[in-house]
């Protein structure tokens, strides 16, 4: 736990072997007599991801100090729940890449996409009823059907120049920061962490997902995605009205109010688009200001924080939120 | 309850104002802020389905004298899983029409197809979670992942002219029957039936829901068919392989098992091509095989029935099980 590894490492580090337990059990819940669901499903979920939304279900389970293994369950849904909306995503956005890898879509077609996703999602939860709570069950049932609101809604401000902030962040609260939020909350829940304790858990996790997303927006249309392993551009190929774009629209000239009509609205981008979007979106500000966003609501995540037990956990739950924005620089 | 009415309405009288309650429970979770979802739910919850198996939720509730109303959200949950399934199905598929109207894919994309799927699958597990009983959660969770893999296992036997009957059976056991027995054996659960009943129901529903594809997959070549609202050939132009074209093949003239390959394995169909297989599958009694087949599988339904109690609602889920064979007249 030195200074050289990241803020999530070291929250690894805190819950012992749990996350190789996880893996274990979304390898066991993977497993079918239908070969192509086994092996899509593992291109996904070994693909190298940073598992945060399970590791945040363990950490907050151990902060509490549970002791059982249900929460390992729990983990495993919430990642499965993930996966499976990242393989519906990808066939929604028609996605390329996935975390450096060809998406599965691409390697497989649409169609298993979408059937890998549901059983992926059924399995999650077959392993919300293996762990047993039905009140847990509740709060990701419900961050299920929040993620899904969330990606209808952004499909209607896709090419929509007059989408605003607050639009915006109705779409990403919904459709990344409940996950984080259910991820959180339920591993208090499971503990039997006090009410005001599952709450406060729950708006960690709501304002890091926010943040989370903003960050990644930002980062949509900069270099340092490449480095990620991600396309750049993505966004702006399907026209997604993310906070960058918002910010600069809304302070655009004549002119750069001419060129984001033609290339969201009417979906019309020629060479040397996306870099004249990425050279607005800097000079004008609006990546910064995005990043600034994601900083108050780490911050918010942060403050979330003071009413539970003070510890190892905690701090590093906190340098968790500062990490998801540093990561853009 | 008269001669003229079908064994459905015969079953829906028994179980009262039951059914109504449901829609009222299906139209109340379907609504969000987020109008598309509520519209292509809608399209599709109000097109006039049957409500077959969330009725055998209730009459199998019933058949235990459940007195509660757990049943509802559970019925309601199954309907919901279908409506998922269904949304899912017509993307992968590319189906134009569904119950006589066109496909929800046709009228507003694939996306929200998806993503709406997603929505009323994530509240069927609310329904569930409200109905309060974790072990009924835990059967149709389990048949949510057994339908998607007997989906994938579809995707896997198209175009394969070796595939198997019992390949087909495989498939078609997941994909269709599996959410009949979780509909038949939640209601007798959630009524507190002994296991062996439970396992009955199971067993009549698995049966039941087998006879069901066998005949629909009959149909698919049928002119009662186009009277039904549904395209007749659907099947045949996604090469499908169905136990018609299984046993067709099988015993195929050289002549003719080259139409099957072409038409089914090279998926090249001309004009024509549909007419002559409904020709090839009449004459050499594939069709009628198909449904003597599924005769003996509502048998099976019957059977399973033995030892519930007598009653007016065994009666009619006896009758349902002849009705699903003689709906191919």
């Amino acid at each position: 736990m030195g200074a050289s590894t990241s803020p999530v490492e070291n929250l690894a580090a805190l819950v012992g072997d749990d996350l190789n337990a996880v893996d274990a059990v979304l390898h066991s819940h993977m497993t079918s007599e239908v070969a192509l669901i086994p092996q899509l499903g593992a291109h996904l979920v070994d693909s190298g991801g940073k598992r945060l939304r399970p590791l945040i279900t363990l950490a907050a389970a151990h902060l509490f100090g549970y002791a059982g293994t249900a929460h390992l369950r729990l983990a495993g849904a919430v990642e499965f729940i993930h996966t499976a909306t990242l393989l519906h995503d990808d066939v929604v956005d028609e996605s390329a890449l996935r975390r450096g890898r060809a998406a599965a879509n691409v390697l497989w077609g649409n169609k298993p996409s979408v059937l890998v996703g549901d059983f992926l999602f059924s399995r999650a939860f077959q392993l919300m009823v293996e762990a047993g709570s039905l009140s847990v069950l509740g709060i990701l049932s419900d961050a299920s059907a929040i993620i899904a609101e969330g990606e209808v809604m952004q499909l209607r401000t896709a090419k929509n120049l007059n989408t605003t902030e607050a639009d915006y962040l109705r779409v990403i609260s919904a459709k990344t920061a409940a996950l984080f939020a259910a991820a959180a909350k339920s591993g208090a829940m499971i503990a039997g962490a006090s009410t005001e304790d599952c709450q406060a858990l729950s708006d960690y996790g709501l304002n890091l997902g926010i943040a989370f997303q903003l960050v990644d927006d930002a980062l949509d249309y900069s270099g340092r995605q490449a480095v990620m392993g991600k396309a750049v551009g993505d966004d702006f190929r399907e026209s997604k009205m993310t906070l960058p774009v918002i910010l600069a629209a809304a302070r655009a000239s004549d002119d750069e109010r001419r060129f984001w009509r033609k290339t969201m609205e009417v979906g019309v981008q020629d060479e040397g688009d996306l870099l004249r979007a990425i050279e607005l979106l800097e000079r004008g500000g609006a990546l910064a200001e995005t990043i600034d966003r994601a900083r108050i609501y780490a911050s918010a995540a942060r403050a979330a924080l003071a009413r539970v037990p003070e510890g190892d956990i905690k701090s590093a739950l906190s340098e968790i939120a500062d990490f998801v924005v540093e990561r853009a620089y």
